[in-house]
């Protein structure tokens, strides 16, 4: 991977440059894009333009922020002025909303090149695009930001927006041994993007923690978070190394079905943080993750359930105007959705209140959580795009998780997910970074 | 004005039918929208063939709603996929976005027919529009819900969509004399409507509570709320009549600035509550409703502090693709909110969540309070959409409100606003059905 941020050191000296990062990136799309397919669209015109500008301010140390001259890619359903936004969807070709969302709007003003949109599932749900692993491209990605996921994996991009509802951007992460940040939800500014649902945040998947963390604050200084949420960050923190004192593994529903290699691979990553003075513990030997582990062990299927409901809008409407417009996946979600009895949806919430209180109480007690990121690396073949049990509960929960690419099996990449709690996304990112430069072996 | 749920009745019967309801309707326009000028755009082509079907429907008692057939007015900040939707702004000139919005997808499932576009001020805001006051010309119809208010106050329209975010419902609502409900912040789905921001609401300006309520009622069954919260109401119960047993009046700030005459028409309608045994209590008397008026007192400049800050993204990204296309006024708005420091916006949110819970303990003491919904009747000219710090309190605190147009002076009228408790949207509206019932002379 190609990590911006660790590069722009040079950038003062002109040892390196935005430019010649650029074209580091140009070459390797040039190279692999072909067959990975991350891209809905390119927008390579200008953008040597812009890295020339970009390398003019770095010189001078005039950069506009740290995120100035990084090439970014966006995911293909937050909009773009000068490329379209066609959110997976045939309902959407070609589709120009001719404005930049809040994210996009932002990045540019910090002086970052929007290179290109990256693909997406359906409408960021479960019917697969294109993109191919790079890693081995008969396998999944994951979704449903695949093509953010597949481009920073590949060095094409340092860093690509996501968005996650249900394990949208921790899955992909995962199968493509990307870093990644989920952040809180409302904590980034959704104004502009086709993800107006409750549990949905949008991230960013980077080729380091440091890289996603400078874009996500560049965004919050900027354009803040969703209306009536607190930003991520509005201090402008660069991020810091946190080791933890004492953190807990949520096994989620999905620990009994995950591989046994992955499964080892967690424990022999709780014995060696064990190893470094950090305190683990297991649900076994403790009644307060008990209590949390079963809060959450509907997570996948009500998530489920509550995104079914948000999305009779606006699907049914797409559906009205043309009924093969929607794949039959989605097709039956809405209809099933619309059959419901109209107080399940109070319920639904209901319960989400509740399970997030009972996770808020291990502040104080945990400074964070550690599980798979999902439950072994990228299944073989293109059409789904994996399991999404151990990336539901910190949607489910609203609170925000990172993704640290530990794990190799076979030549795939497997994930360790670091969850911290609501509002407290800087917090938890120290403590991730933290983690990996502990440099566990596994 | 002109009530489609009395007339309904008569449909089955024949005596009256969608038809004939809908020609009353145009010739009105036919009358009066060349002077009034309440619309942006008129979809009239198709609107005869949907009133003939509804007729049939209602013949034989297949309605599918009550609003079957009621021609409906949209406010231009909100999608329909067959007219432009131009948020009262050049920018959006001529912009359509091919699809229904939540309420309009939702009110034409439920039967409804929708008539046009009405006016708005620019993007909602304070940059008045085209339209006039229907009971005296040279004077403002309010904003930014302005030509639903002249719509329906002219009889062109039995209803109409409003959105309100500081005082853009009831204020309209107040200097045209029709009814109308601002209901609890997320208890409409606001989808693919141009107002994200934490305190707005979609509501309905009509000519009766019952027209009104039906509209809100057939659209909270279908498409719900907004993503995350409860819909207005779920379980699709008609409009009752509760007279309530205690009311507390609000003063607000904008008490001591209203007009004399605005002032005593409060308190004869207090004491005449009084007279049907309903207990009035006034600030003075009551500890409580003191603490209530201190926690609203800053309202209205909280709640513009609060827009501006919600308002960078989009307006800045507007503005700087045409820094022409935003009004003065409204481009101030934005560089005074891009200054602020950085934490100030989480400080106010602070505020207005403590100001919320403050309001909120009168629930069990207070069935509801009532205020002025306006400092006096419509001023003259028509640059200025009147003063808003009667409205803001309702909409900083996120509570249902409800317009009963009660009053009149010189030709103009003038409303009550009956405030009620978040979530509590059913129970309040009837207490207003049941104010407006007791026929209070003032």
């Amino acid at each position: 991977m190609r990590s911006f941020s660790g590069t722009s050191l040079r950038f003062h000296s002109g040892e390196s440059s935005p430019v010649s990062f650029l074209q580091g990136c140009l070459e390797r799309i040039e190279q692999r894009e072909e067959e990975v397919q991350a891209f809905e669209y390119l927008k390579t015109d200008g953008a040597i333009e812009l890295a020339r500008e970009s390398e003019k301010r770095w010189r001078t140390g005039k950069q506009r922020s740290a995120v100035d001259g990084m090439p970014i890619g966006i995911k293909d359903i937050i909009e773009t002025r000068d490329m379209p936004t066609q959110c997976g969807s045939p309902y959407f070709k070609d589709y120009f909303s001719g404005r930049d969302s809040a994210s996009v709007s932002a990045l540019r003003d910090a002086g970052g090149i929007i290179l290109g949109k990256t693909a997406t599932t359906e409408f960021a749900g479960p019917f697969a695009s294109k993109t191919r692993n790079p890693w081995n491209l008969a396998h999944t990605p994951g979704g449903s930001s695949s093509g953010s996921a597949a481009a920073v994996a590949s060095g094409m991009l340092p860093a690509a927006l996501g968005t996650q509802v249900i394990g949208s951007i921790i899955r992909p992460a995962s199968y493509c041994g990307t870093y990644a940040i989920k952040p809180s939800v409302g904590a980034i500014n959704r104004g502009g993007s086709h993800d107006n649902l409750s549990q949905s945040a949008h991230g960013v998947l980077s080729a380091s923690l440091e890289d996603g963390w400078n874009v996500l604050r560049e965004i919050a200084r900027r354009v803040g978070g969703d209306p009536g949420h607190r930003a991520i960050d509005k201090h402008g923190r660069s991020l810091e190394t946190t080791v933890p004192r004492r953190v807990g593994v949520i096994k989620t529903r999905g620990y009994d079905s995950a591989e046994p290699y992955a499964r080892d691979f967690l424990k022999q990553l709780a014995h060696s943080l064990a190893g470094a003075n950090v305190e683990v513990v297991w649900s076994e030997d403790d009644p307060l993750l008990t209590e949390i582990e079963k809060a959450i062990s509907d997570a996948q299927s009500e998530s489920l359930e509550i995104v079914g409901c948000e999305s009779i809008w606006p699907l049914k409407a797409y559906l009205e105007q043309d009924e093969t417009m929607l794949s039959p996946i989605l097709r039956d979600r809405v209809i099933a959705a619309e059959k419901r009895d109209p107080n399940d949806y109070n319920k639904l919430l209901k319960r989400r209140k509740s399970a997030r209180q009972t996770y808020s109480t291990g502040e104080g007690t945990f400074d964070a959580f550690i599980t798979l990121s999902a439950t072994g690396t990228a299944p073989a073949g293109l059409d789904s795009t994996g399991d999404t049990i151990f990336n539901t509960p910190a949607s489910y929960l609203g609170v925000p998780s990172v993704n640290l690419p530990l794990f190799t099996r076979e030549g795939l990449p497997l994930g360790l997910q670091v969850m911290g709690y609501a509002q407290s996304d800087y917090e938890l990112v120290c403590i991730a970074e933290g983690i990996r430069g502990l440099q566990l072996s596994t």
